[in-house]
């Protein structure tokens, strides 16, 4: 029996992170990684723009203007958004111009309409600027060659607006791990299926396919197999050349019918490890296949929740290099006492707010996945401790 | 010119949540809304349940039982999870049992097999075990008819798995909104096409898209047009039958290609209103057409992306029934000064951690995309006020 921390360093040694790339467009982009810096091929705004409706002048033109000394301009032409003036602009001349529109050559301001008559072939200023007053100078947002997206960047909205932003339809991430998810066990029905004598649901495999998306990992494969170990050694053959890790659950204890040990050795494996010094879910077994690391959670589903946030998210995060796929952990106040005393290091459900956690009180059998519902965090008790007081102090582990 | 909040309280009084359900299945109910109570069709376990690997016993028939005083049973038969044993146990007798297994009719606990000498046909115990005594009832996890899920939940991988656990293969839930996105203007290429003079990337239409998708609302159509108020007005007569909202960018201020004006003339459409009083993105413009809910949005990139998180946010909360949607709000400490006067209240960027904020610095003009990468808050400065100086309580609105 290995401690938890033990666990977690013997299987993220187990795999390296992806080196693998593709590209992907633009659209599909949300929470991939940047395998590369990205920098800014242009300056941005392209050209100097105008920040509102008016008229690029020359400032000189302008000083000393005001409602009583208005000045008159010969407007040379007009330009939009998106379009360019192909003159210059010289002393006394002005051109009517968009917001977003380039500044046209010769003129350095921008004097906004409500200031002018509007006039078209000749206008009327009511107000000086400065030279470079109303001026977006080109590169103000930034300049060509910038890094502003670098290698390692979990992509989110706002960093694919910038993306598009620089012109980029695509971009080269890497790959996602790919992961099965294998429940085993007889007494399992998928949902859907009339329930029959001795039957349970199997849950597992839908909550740890859907914690996997949550996570932003999409779901490689999801199987149901019996308690063979001939039948399961084959389909983790069949999908290993596929996968970066298989995660199973069921069948990892001491019963008869606990066929995870005779699954490796049907793939002629040894054991990395088996048994963790938690509750729930201790007797996880793991090995590595083919390069495939296998991961074999209890059945008991709080047991393979519990360890599926514990043990397998930090080597989601070596993998991927995405440390966020951790469980952030902080320290809060029990609000209520949870007396049971353990020889293991204990994690509880719990629900957390601020800096303080409260436990599901009811049922705490490993087995009960409906207490799971509303909860946020897991709450750890130490071992040998005569459980835990209200107002302890606790570590809580973020879901 | 209104307020924020009224602007926010005139498009949600637009808008009446979603009635409209569908049947999903469990795989792809993540994020999505119960339209109905789910309660548990049976009792959970739905039997008497073995927590272990061992022999089911009558604890009377054990009283006493120790290393010294061993008591011998009869092994009448044998049980595995997900089978029955068939028989009852009578006085003396015993049925080997395994995790998870229901326990046999006249038995009432189980020993576990580490306290047995694990025969085969007749058993010695070297323990005692109380009725009761590793005995899973049945309904210990939920009973039949609790409601276990209810109406209105937003849809977890632990809602799932107990969704899985009650045998449902799929759930009825909300429709989910009907979103499309046009962005306007000439000067916007698409990412992807080279750079041309005068023009701009489009990066308005994936920054909304991504928005939306990472708030769990799927992209119903993104589309763009150039300044022609016809086109925008054609295409939102197109969509606008299979949209709950039809969010635009781009053509809302006052300048001749400010074209949105007159796409509601095109529509025949009054709005409902034009300009609020926050900046960036003052001239959001409104109206709703044939019950479709136009929300035109300032082409700037940060305009349109502050209010899309403080307007339509709001109005999605309201349409999903998952208030979830709008931002939260926090107060925190501005670590640094922003000393603009402004008439307007202003959002800036920021970036928070526990009670800090710290405002972006430097390109602070509302098309600057770039000043959003990091942020994670917007840092609201009221109007009137002289900037905000370090050490200042500001309101914070968690993006």
């Amino acid at each position: 029996m290995i401690s938890l921390e033990q666990a977690v360093a013997c299987l993220t040694e187990q795999v390296t992170p992806i080196k693998e790339t593709e590209q992907v467009s633009l659209e599909s982009l949300s929470g991939r990684i940047l395998a590369q810096d990205y920098t800014a091929p242009f300056d941005q705004p392209p050209f100097p723009r105008s920040p509102l409706d008016g008229y690029a002048v020359r400032g000189e033109d302008t000083t000393g203007t005001s409602h009583e000394m208005p000045v008159s301009l010969r407007v040379i032409g007009k330009v939009y958004a998106g379009h360019t003036f192909e003159g210059e602009v010289q002393p006394g001349e002005a051109v009517r111009i968009m917001t977003g529109a380039p500044i046209p050559v010769g003129a350095n301001a921008v004097i906004r309409q409500e200031d002018t008559d509007y006039g078209c072939e000749r206008v009327g200023l009511y107000a000086s600027v400065k030279p470079y007053q109303n001026y977006c100078y080109a590169g103000e947002d930034f300049q060509k060659g910038t890094v502003l997206l670098k290698k390692g960047t979990v992509l989110n909205a706002y960093d694919m607006a910038v993306l598009a932003s620089l012109g980029y339809g695509s971009a080269v991430v890497y790959r996602q791990p790919a992961i099965a998810v294998i429940s085993t066990g007889d007494e399992l029905l998928q949902p859907g299926q009339p329930l029959t004598a001795g039957k349970i649901y199997d849950s597992n495999r839908i909550l740890i396919n859907s914690r996997l998306q949550a996570l932003g990992i999409p779901s490689a494969l999801t199987l149901h197999c019996g308690d063979s170990a001939e039948q399961v050694a084959e389909q983790i053959r069949e999908v290993s050349a596929h996968c970066d890790i298989i995660i199973t659950t069921g069948g990892v204890s001491v019963g008869e019918k606990d066929i995870m040990h005779g699954v490796l050795k049907c793939l002629g494996v040894e054991p990395l490890f088996w048994r963790v010094a938690v509750k729930p879910g201790s007797p996880t077994l793991t090995a590595v296949y083919q390069d495939t690391l296998l991961i074999c959670l209890s059945g008991n589903p709080y047991g393979a929740a519990a360890n599926f946030e514990l043990l397998v998210r930090p080597v989601l995060a070596v993998l991927t290099g995405n440390s966020r796929l951790c469980m952030k952990v902080k320290t809060a106040v029990l609000t209520n006492a949870f007396p049971k005393q353990g020889k293991m290091r204990r994690f509880l459900r719990g629900y957390t707010k601020h800096r303080e956690v409260q436990a599901v009180t009811g049922n705490h059998s490993s087995g009960a996945l409906s207490a799971m519902l509303r909860c946020n965090c897991l709450i750890e008790i130490p071992p040998e401790q005569n459980g835990a007081q209200e107002g302890t102090q606790v570590r809580v582990h973020l879901l």
